[in-house]
């Protein structure tokens, strides 16, 4: 188990809204956040997945998005801004303590104070619509939506979904990592 | 991607039963397999989950499970048994060709052929439930049970969710391992 810390929560005021807004807690069911533009257990198919039909039917596995202010800020420091907002890139969860947040294993838990647990499903994909929104920020430079998806290259934090309800605020949060593997077969990738 | 092969596929023949049975396909929504018993996005704890009360209603991750020829004989062999059979441990998938199966990364994808996408959620533990399944083929021999679940493990195969539904037939399949994280906090676990 590591221990970290929670710093903020946020979420999406309307289901359309890409960007976030800080809130006092995240109520969590089983399919994300009540009221999120992620909330389900299913959604469409999008640029992400080019080996599937846009809009097709799948799993989410993207409920909850998850940030650690520590990437955050090599982000901002590798851009040469003055700063990256969890807000601006729709980011859920802000966290402090994990080294190498983004690359934590997945299926690693994150076991919340009141009850909620999250799996991790994997480091999320810089996308240029979050380079966008950061870009928006700072009118006075050129190019930072695509400086954005080589800079947040895995440093853009991770999806997960739900496996236990409950709700999310502020303060501690302990990580259960699985046991390494050490598959074998690391040569035929 | 690596190439393997699906040389049979099995479901409960109803919801109540543990072993499986041999069928010509697996239809899949993305709840699961149509009429087994672990059909759904959610399922209720148990033993495997000791952190969270008993019942308690949570993100299934269990919804398949793959086992590999390989692993099975690795099983039996050290069992000293003449045979474990994919449907005595309620296997859904038997798979060959993929070295060290049941230690695939979490997250690799398992690309079937009529279109059916599972994701690996990890290993599946072996329990003493499917220890006595595999003792009730071999009445002569003593503690068959506990002696499976100490040769099963790292052996038992995995669980998998559906990711796209489709159906599942023998034949050829493709797995796409995540990329390598390397992350660099392994050794606070």
């Amino acid at each position: 188990m590591i221990t970290a810390t929670i710093l903020a929560v946020f979420a999406t005021p309307h289901a359309g809204h890409f960007r976030t807004e800080r809130v006092e807690a995240l109520n969590l069911d089983l399919q994300g956040i009540l009221g999120d533009r992620h909330y389900g257990f299913t959604r469409a198919a999008g640029a992400r997945e080019k080996w599937y039909p846009a809009g097709m039917a799948m799993r989410s596995g993207r409920q909850v998005t998850v940030v650690s202010v520590e990437d955050l800020e090599l982000i901002a420091r590798t851009m040469d801004l003055p700063d990256v907002k969890p807000e601006w890139i729709g980011a859920n969860i802000l966290i402090q303590g994990v080294p190498d947040f983004t690359n934590i294993p997945w299926g690693t838990r994150l076991f919340f104070e009141n009850g909620a647990t999250l799996v991790n499903e994997g480091d999320n994909a810089p996308c240029r619509f979050a380079g966008r929104e950061v870009a928006a920020h700072y009118p006075g430079q050129v190019d930072l939506d695509l400086s954005f998806v080589k800079s947040a290259k895995n440093r853009r934090g991770i999806v997960a979904s739900v496996e236990q309800a409950g709700s999310i605020r502020p303060g501690p949060v302990r990580l259960k990592i699985p046991d390494n593997k050490n598959w074998s077969g690391g040569s035929l990738i």
